[in-house]
């Protein structure tokens, strides 16, 4: 089998000034193809590690994918160390130089010395083109196993990994077995809780058929993960285990899409021609942030209103000061308010309104840290629901915004 | 010298479905206390690869931490696994229970059986109580070397770290070397323009006082780190380099504050008991939600309108839809329309206002992808700046933030 490595390089990653994003993206897109990462090692801009984790990279895996250490900057020694690990030298490529320049020409940069360097390559290297940025991808191929050296900068990784890395590794392996993945979303449930319910059927589940739990905040996200040889009879028996699955589950499952809720909103939404609005008060603008973060979102997204102030919500959203004064910010009477007043300044047929206290601090007897009203509406359809959520304001917002994405999903749903 | 090994388990890592936000976390908090992270390892949960990274760790770190794989369901077999590798077994520990139960109330669930399974402990480890959650926190000693097993969930590691784990460390080793953290936020350079500018600075560094490049998106957080066994002598040689490089910068430091600029900005605008909105299109929430993720941060933060279309940029900013339609929603005179809008209607001293094109469409030969007008506000004051970021619409919606705060930096230290 092939076991994927992926080396991150960076004092960055070490000191916690940099939080490593791309290998998760890595692993995913990987795995797509058929390619499981089996080890992650991080290291400093030291080369005694930087050798010793190549070492220990070929001795255990085929696919070897390393990242970071190539800028233009001096603490930047990751091409010279794979010189000296691949016992070649620094030459200049003018193709590079040329494509250095063409990406400043379109940044309207000016090109200096410092980044001219970077057409300085490994020789025995085969060299791939960088088309966003200037550091070189470089290629290495030792005894049938594949070494590739890319950018750390993650819209440069992902775009290395897609167009060049990933379809050069599926031309140079024969990848043979076939990965499938089944993700359900389940709502109702702690993760202890569900583990009990599906604790036979876990059992039961063949060797090379494994159940993950990933609680995300707000909802739990089971994942079936079956690898074989014989694409087809596993795709029979993934099938098999799904129906299982959902009996157990019996209604709690929000979504068995991959994606995060939000993207899979984004589609209900576009397919449907329906519009979103948002109203946050607990979630602070964290939720409009999901949604503006997909690539088209304008085509529904009308927009947000952030009320962390009493005075925001009556004066923007039109929330009654007295049922506030009355019930209080974190209520079901002003969470409705506050999605009816979503839903009408932004003209939008469908809303999601927040309101709750975060935390650490503002918690009283009666409505501790972690009270949420969440209300949604669909057109005239509206439904509010109180929450319970930890003592963590991290935790409470992230699970404030996914079980306001869970509601509007059902709603859509049904 | 200590060397620090963190250790993350989870098959979740290694297929992408969680990104590890837990080793920069704990990074930083141990550089603090004068300890360094030299390497980061993650691993599945898998036995044969657990109990080499293991192996591997207590041969080149003194300090070991471990996160995850201790949850109460199937896939979690790290208690197992220290137990094997400890050659030890699991014992029933009724104090933990206790602990378990508290936790249980205080979050008004039910305690299961699968969570009372959480009360077994390896016999040989310090067992430390573990306040916010169910999974237990181990503490093993061999030969002079630390390992700690701890969960993954990032508010009870943070929890364990601080109030434990840490102390512990602090108390168990004699930590000799003093480390000295020096950071510098520069606006106006490109990452190789900046390094050109500095190479004779960082080539006259002694060796025990490195020149780190952090590029975060739209500003370069530079960072000086020096070590050394004689604290005060360090002080004073830091002092030094830090009037070079001041001088080198000329201007364009915008802060030598350690922490984020949303945080350098939340303590600035509290001591001037000054009250923040914002307006955002291209930004979409990101920026609201900055602030937001801050603890009491609703002492200055009033809130804030994601206007996406142009219906709200007039309906509730008020900006003028003539002008609009005359200079486009990404022009000066809409950003500062949004910047007065979000201050009148939030009744704010200061506000930050984005309108762009974040891409990856959308954008016009006069208007390319990139393309962000941000205006910010103090009381009359009114600064706006036209920048021209990248194609890649995550990296365009943090650099407009970034930019956003930097300014308002400049404004509110003027």
């Amino acid at each position: 089998m092939l076991n994927v490595e992926i080396i991150t390089i960076g004092d960055e990653l070490l000191i916690g000034q940099v939080i490593d994003t791309n290998s998760a993206w890595m692993a995913t897109e990987l795995n797509k193809v058929g390619l499981d990462v089996r080890y992650k090692t991080t290291v400093g801009d030291n080369e005694a590690d930087i050798l010793d984790a190549f070492d220990r990279a070929f001795s255990r895996a085929s696919i070897i994918l390393v990242t970071g250490g190539i800028g233009p900057t001096k603490d930047d020694i990751t091409q010279k160390t794979l010189c000296k690990y691949f016992d070649t030298r620094l030459v200049f490529d003018e193709t590079i130089l040329q494509t250095i320049e063409n990406v400043f020409a379109g940044l309207s940069k000016t090109l200096n010395e410092l980044t001219r360097r970077q057409a300085y390559v490994p020789e025995k290297a085969v060299v791939i083109q960088n088309q966003m940025g200037t550091a070189p991808i470089t290629w290495f191929e030792r005894a049938g196993k594949i070494l590739v050296s890319m950018p750390g900068v993650p819209y440069e990784m992902k775009w290395a990994m897609t167009t060049e890395i990933i379809p050069r590794l599926q031309e140079y392996f024969t990848i043979s077995d076939a990965i499938r993945h089944q993700t359900f979303w389940v709502k109702n449930y702690t993760e202890s809780l569900l583990a009990m319910c599906l604790e036979e059927f876990e059992n039961e589940l063949p060797a090379h058929i494994k159940l993950a739990y990933l609680p995300t905040s707000g909802l739990i996200r089971l994942r079936l993960t079956g690898r074989s040889a014989d694409a087809e009879s596993l795709a029979f028996e993934m099938a098999g285990q799904r129906e299982k699955l959902l009996a157990l589950l019996d209604g709690n499952v929000v979504s068995e899409n991959e994606e995060s809720p939000e993207l899979i909103l984004d589609k209900i939404l576009k397919q449907n021609g329906l519009t979103l609005s948002v109203a946050e008060s607990c979630t602070g603008g964290k939720l409009a942030s999901l949604f503006t973060a997909i690539p088209g979102c304008s085509q529904y997204f009308k927009g947000g209103v952030v009320s962390y102030s009493n005075d925001a919500k009556s004066d923007i959203l039109n929330v009654n000061l007295w049922d506030i004064n009355q019930y209080g910010a974190v209520s079901c009477e002003v969470a409705e308010q506050m999605v009816r007043g979503a839903q009408n300044i932004f003209h939008s047929d469908c809303a999601i309104a927040t309101t709750g206290i975060a935390g650490p601090d503002g918690g009283t007897p009666e409505k501790p840290v972690g009270t949420v009203w969440i209300a949604v509406a669909y057109r005239d359809l509206i439904v509010s629901r109180k929450f319970q959520f930890s003592k963590n304001r991290e935790n409470n917002i992230l699970r404030a915004c996914n079980n306001g994405l869970a509601i509007l999903m059902e709603l859509l749903q049904d």
